[in-house]
Formats: structure tokens, C-alpha cells, sequence
């Protein structure tokens, strides 16, 4: 699946976003906890994107990308091939303004998340779960259909709407220290920096990985793009690679990389949980997780954090618990 | 324990608790979910409770019973034998208003909830699980400090301290044809037909109880209360016994109990928990259990929830998810 050839997005594009966006996306709260505050030594501003539609940030870029399109070419449809929440943000997009949506799921697939992309009304494509059975699939569907590609998390649309979260949470919150978001593809991240650089400059970007998907670090480390690994984290939402145009954005946002093992990523998931009595998912916590794990940096600072989906499946959850009990 | 002899709250009592409790009390939101309604075919409208500080309603009562104490009284402190909900909810009021709080526990309670409790200063007293050894244990810290007991649902103070979340509700969505509120000893309830009587007295109220703890059901019936029950039910906040004055200003307000079962309760927690990403206890879960059990009944009307609170024992939830898997 390859992003057409648009110019990388602006701190421009995130302002014309989040113009697009708003008569359909819910504009998050930001929490707070008297608690989490006391465990981190910090003053911690959440900002609640798994209250987002469809229960994850995703929506935001999506919607962008899906409304961006001019009416001839948003007629063919929108094509893609995520079967996680990109899938379902991009089906109830495309169901928001009447348009087809094919989304290319490979067989083996969780069943919950393909009747949520179903539910919003997008035509499903299997395929064998091999990344060129994928690519060729959904060649084949854009072939047949015309229609629209939207990359998860390198289109520069789809990155536009990623920041609108940070753009909301930097006008609410304008005097933040330090800005802290999951890092997996870089669609959020990447939207984060242009909207932090316009709106907070003197605010550090930080992005938070599990050490199971360290992709981002060690291309930070190395200065170009390493993709050589296989992941191993619970964190279904992160174990994409960084995508180029989201890693020069990060680079030239001066953004730092924290790892952080399941473990830790857990408990911060659990601390969210009973302090917060908010249901955020694994890769929502690991931005909490980098937090408390580096104490010292953070301490007496006033931090944002982007929780960035709530989408958990309630049925892995025993095994999911257990590795922080 | 004894509640002292006042007498029966009134609305008036619920608005000076009101603002009373203003100052430590959150002003929780009213929140509703696209999908929840499709699910009930009803305007649903949930008062999250599981937001109220200690994660549960009962610090409202707490904190009106607390602070409507005379100085000299309030010096000598306050006594009780939750180890639940309202023993941390009394501890911290008790240590916001600057005086001691005694909670009686028995041996085997929760060491979680214990901890809860002793993290806001209140000091634990150790008996034998037993309702004597608890009453006998109680009478003598009281006559040992001259404390004043405050009883977690009968107390006066108490019942219009929990009014005040309905009256919040009801100020915000003042055109609800039906409240629905879980029944356990009947203080939230009580303190919500307070407020409903007196602010939207053409609204329905029931009260929602599982029926492993139906004593309320059981005494609407014969018109009198009935206590011969062993409690049955994952709802651990809705075990104890319908009090006596609760009953009374329950029946002046014509509520009705709708009872339903644990696997339907444990069902309704995993879709709130699903769809609004809000993590409440099964004893919150009741009240729309209850609704959906009686979709007719509440079909095309606009209902009020209370969510009652959020703390769930995460390392018991397997068994519990299983419930209703």
C-alpha cells in the first residue's frame, strides 16, 4: 500500500484538519488525577483520546483524509488494509459521508474487530496473512474500484489529523513542559510535532515505545530507518514501523525516544485503571509507563499525555493482567 | 451501630448538603453513548459517580455527615464499620476537615480496601467477622472517644449527603421520565427520591437490585421489611440489608424495584465498560442491567443512571468477566 504523492504535512494542514473534522469528531476532555500526580511528582494534563469515536485517535486522520477528497474521486470509495482500529475509523469516515470503503484483512484476523469495521458498513477483502498477499489485494481492490489508498499512518492527511488531538490539548493546556505519545507508525506522533512546534516550542516531544517494537529508538540511535525486527509487546497499536516521512518530521522536532518493557507499560495500565477509572488500552499506558519510569526527568514538570485508544479485547484480559499482578 | 436520633432528611437537607460538600466534592458529569442508547432504544443519561472522589458516591454522604458536625463534636471524631466504599469515603472527609476517623474492620476484609482506607488517615480497629463482635467493637471505640458514628445508609446526614448526585442529575436533565439507581442499603436511593419528589416529581423511579440480595424486592412485596437473606451476588456494594427509614422514604416516593441477575449484570458492565471506556463496578452495572432486561418498559424514554462507582478488584476479574463471556 503505498500513500500518493502529496507534499508532507504543514502545521497549516493540522489548522485546515481540525476545521474539517470538527462537525464530525468528539473534542476529548483533558483529565487530570490528584493520584497519578503524587505517583509521577508531576502535573499530569490526559488528554482522553480513547473517548475519541470509535474509541481511539484514529478517527481524527481518517475523517481528515476521507473529507479531504474532492467529490468525483470520494465517490470511488476509500481503500485500506488495517484490520484494527485504523480499519474501523476509516469505515465510519467513509459511512459519515456516503462513500464505499474496502478495507483488506488478512485471514486469522480478530473477529470483535472485524465486525466493528462491518458494523460501520465497510466491504471486507481477505487475504492470505502474508504482507505481499496484502499489498497485492489491496492493489487489486484499488485497481477494480478506483478508489482512494489511505495509509494508517504515512499519509500526510491522516498525520494532519493525528494533530488535532495536540492541537486541542495544547490550547487547553498552553503552558505544558513536556509532551508524551505512544510511538508505532508515527501518524500520531509525527501530528503531535507539527502541532507542538507551532503552538509549544519550547515544549520537549517525547515518544514512548515498548521495547518489544524498538524500531523508533534504534532509528533515532542510528539516524536512518531500521525496520529489522519482529515484535513482541502487547501493545497490539505499536508494532507497525516508523514510517519515513513520519521520522523526518520527528527528527526535525528534536523528539526523544523512551522504551519501556510490557511489564511496566501493564501496571501504568492498571494505575490508569483504578486511579483514573478510565479503560484505556496497553498502548495508550506506555506514554504513563515512559513517565513513571523516568521519574527524575519528569519530576515538578507539567506533562501531557496522550491516551490514545480504549479499544480492549475484555477477553485477553486475564492473561493481559497477569503480567503485572 | 446505631444511627443517632435526627430526624428523617428532607429535600431541604439534600440542597444544605449540596453546599456543604461543594467545596470537596467533584461535580461529576453526565455522560451518554451513541451505541448504548441504539442498545436500550432509550435516551440514556449516566451520572458518573465512579468519578466522585474515593471512586464512588458515597463520599457525598460522607462528607455531609462529616462537615455538618459542631466543632467540639467534630474534634472527638467519627466512627464506623464499612470496609468498604464508605470506610475510605469517611476517612476522607474525616481528614479533610482535620479530625479522626475510626473504622471498624473484620478480620479477613480485603487488604486492598484496608489500605484504601489507612492511606487517608483513619484508624483501623480489628474484630472477629462477626455483626456482634463488629456492634460490640464499634459501642466501645464510640465510648472510648466520644466519636460520633456515622452509619454508612441510614444516618439522615448520610442519605441527604447521597441526594445530592440526583439532584446534580436532575438539574442538568430536568426532563428525564425515569431515574434508575442500584438498591443496596437504600442511602443513595433514599437521598435520590429526596430530590426527584421535589424536582421532577412526574419521574419514575426504580431501584435496581440483583437477585442474589432481593431483600428490597422481597419487602416491597409484604409491605414490610424482610431481612432473612444470605447475600448471593458479585455486586459486593449491594449485600447489605435495606434499612428502615430508607424503606420509608422509598415508599412515599412510590419506587419500584426491578431485580435482575449476575450474569446479566457482569453483561451490561462489559458493555459500559465497552462502549463508554468507563470502568464501573458491578454494583453500577445493576441499573442498566435492569433496563435492558425491561427494554419495553423504557423504550422511546428518557432515563437517568446513576453509575454508582468504579472500584473494581482487578486481580478478581477473570472470574468475574466469565460471568458473562
Amino acid at each position: 500500500m503505498t500513500t500518493p504523492d502529496l507534499p508532507a504535512p504543514r502545521f497549516d494542514d493540522v489548522l485546515a484538519a481540525a476545521a474539517r473534522i470538527a462537525p464530525h469528531a468528539h473534542a476529548t476532555p483533558v483529565l487530570h488525577s490528584r493520584a497519578l500526580d503524587a505517583e509521577a511528582g508531576a502535573a499530569l494534563r490526559f488528554k482522553a483520546e480513547h473517548l475519541q469515536r470509535i474509541g481511539a485517535f484514529k478517527f481524527r486522520g481518517a475523517c481528515n483524509a476521507v473529507f479531504a477528497l474532492a467529490d468525483a474521486q470520494a465517490a470511488r470509495g476509500v481503500v485500506t488494509h488495517s484490520s484494527g482500529n485504523h480499519g474501523a475509523a476509516l469505515a465510519l469516515a467513509a459511512q459519515l459521508r456516503g462513500i464505499p470503503c474496502h478495507v483488506v484483512v488478512p485471514e486469522g484476523a480478530v473477529r470483535a474487530k472485524l465486525a466493528a469495521i462491518e458494523h460501520y458498513g465497510a466491504q471486507l477483502h481477505h487475504c492470505a496473512p502474508t504482507i505481499r498477499a496484502r499489498e497485492e489485494t489491496c492493489a487489486q481492490v484499488q485497481a477494480d474500484t478506483g478508489g482512494t489508498v489511505v495509509h494508517p499512518y504515512t499519509d500526510p492527511r491522516v498525520i494532519a489529523g493525528q494533530g488535532t488531538a495536540a492541537l486541542e490539548l495544547l490550547t487547553a493546556q498552553p503552558d505544558l513542559d513536556a509532551l508524551v505519545v505512544p510511538l508505532g507508525g508515527g501518524g500520531l506522533a509525527a501530528g503531535t510535532a507539527l502541532a507542538m512546534r507551532a503552538l509549544a516550542p519550547g515544549c520537549d516531544l517525547f515518544l514512548a515505545e515498548p521495547e518489544g517494537a524498538a524500531d523508533g529508538a534504534r532509528s533515532f540511535a542510528r539516524g536512518a530507518l531500521d525496520h529489522d525486527f519482529v515484535p513482541d509487546t502487547v501493545c497490539d497499536g505499536l508494532r507497525g514501523t516508523l514510517g519515513a516521512i513520519n521520522f523526518e518530521l520527528l527528527r526535525a522536532a528534536d523528539a526523544r525516544v523512551l522504551t519501556v518493557d510490557d511489564a511496566r507499560i501493564v501496571a501504568a495500565m492498571r494505575l490508569l485503571w483504578t486511579r483514573t477509572k478510565q479503560l484505556v488500552e496497553p498502548s495508550s499506558a506506555v506514554a504513563l509507563a515512559a513517565v513513571l519510569a523516568q521519574r527524575e526527568r519528569f519530576a515538578g514538570r507539567r506533562v501531557g499525555i496522550v491516551l490514545s485508544g480504549g479499544n480492549v479485547d475484555l477477553d485477553a484480559l486475564p492473561a493481559l493482567l497477569a503480567l503485572a499482578a
